[in-house]
């Protein structure tokens, strides 16, 4: 690609790890080559086989454990979170992929995990060609102002409320 | 799976069909079988390929041609949606697939191409176990009440608006 931009997918909807699933999968399929950084997840969701059976067209990684209520996050996952953002940050050196996928990293900064300054200026700075992709619940106002491309994934009405538990094959 | 659900995936922003494709992966990823309906596409797009190579378990197929101008639509295009609308009311019958994708067929509905009543009682009438994804711009309210799950992709800003044009391996 010539250019890389900078898209973001928030919202309390389901969708936003699942498009960038299909980001992945597009974006392999036209030659390119993705990596698929997960946060704050254990990687036993059942895509996760699959996207690493692409390797090395697919580079995926997690990064932290179950959960993402802030209680619970202690030390041990916000060191494997930095431990991503600094393998993350040398990953871009590297030059070696077309897409970088950022899944659930918003919940980084709104924890203060990351910076947001430091996060911005990781953006700001990115190879032109590089595209990235992030996902969260939320994004600061300074995220959706530098990013290119924002969708909110809204909830209109989901299953979980009638008592649904998450499904292997559909939520995990 | 014990018991499907139906997900429908609208709005103007990005992110409907890549999550179907998410979702689509995800499944296959823990055993489930996935067929991929794509009305008013050429299946030219980058991911295709990708669907396509992990038949038997995803079965692609598309109905129609590029653009999804209303004044574009002719009788071939719509001869092509009415015969994917057949096929797929033979392949639920034939109970092969845990999941079927309808990817943007709300434009069938939108364009009277199928009948409204007649796709709601396609849907009231599926097999307990079936999983039913919907893609589209819109969804009439009749849709929207009988789907167990509605996201709303809401684009806050898109590069299409800076005069991008879609991308091989991002937007096609």
């Amino acid at each position: 690609m010539k250019k890389g931009y900078i898209q973001v997918y928030i919202g309390d909807g389901k969708g936003k790890t699942t498009a960038a699933i299909g980001l992945t999968i597009r974006a392999i399929g036209a030659g390119l080559k993705v990596a698929f950084f997960q946060f704050f997840k254990t990687g036993s969701s059942s895509e996760v086989k699959i996207l690493k059976s692409f390797y090395p067209k697919i580079y995926y990684k997690n990064f932290g454990k179950k959960g993402f209520i802030k209680d619970q996050i202690n030390e041990k996952t916000k060191n494997k979170v930095l431990q991503g953002w600094e393998e993350l940050k040398e990953l871009v050196k590297s030059r070696t992929y077309n897409i970088i996928v950022l899944d659930e990293i918003s919940f980084a900064l709104d924890w203060g995990i990351i910076g947001l300054k430091e996060f911005l200026d990781f953006l700001k700075n990115k190879p032109e060609d590089l595209e990235i992709i992030i996902t969260g619940r939320s994004a600061p106002q300074e995220l959706i102002e530098i990013a290119d491309l924002v969708t909110e994934m809204k909830k209109i009405k989901h299953y979980y409320e009638k008592g649904i538990k998450a499904r292997k094959g559909i939520e995990k």
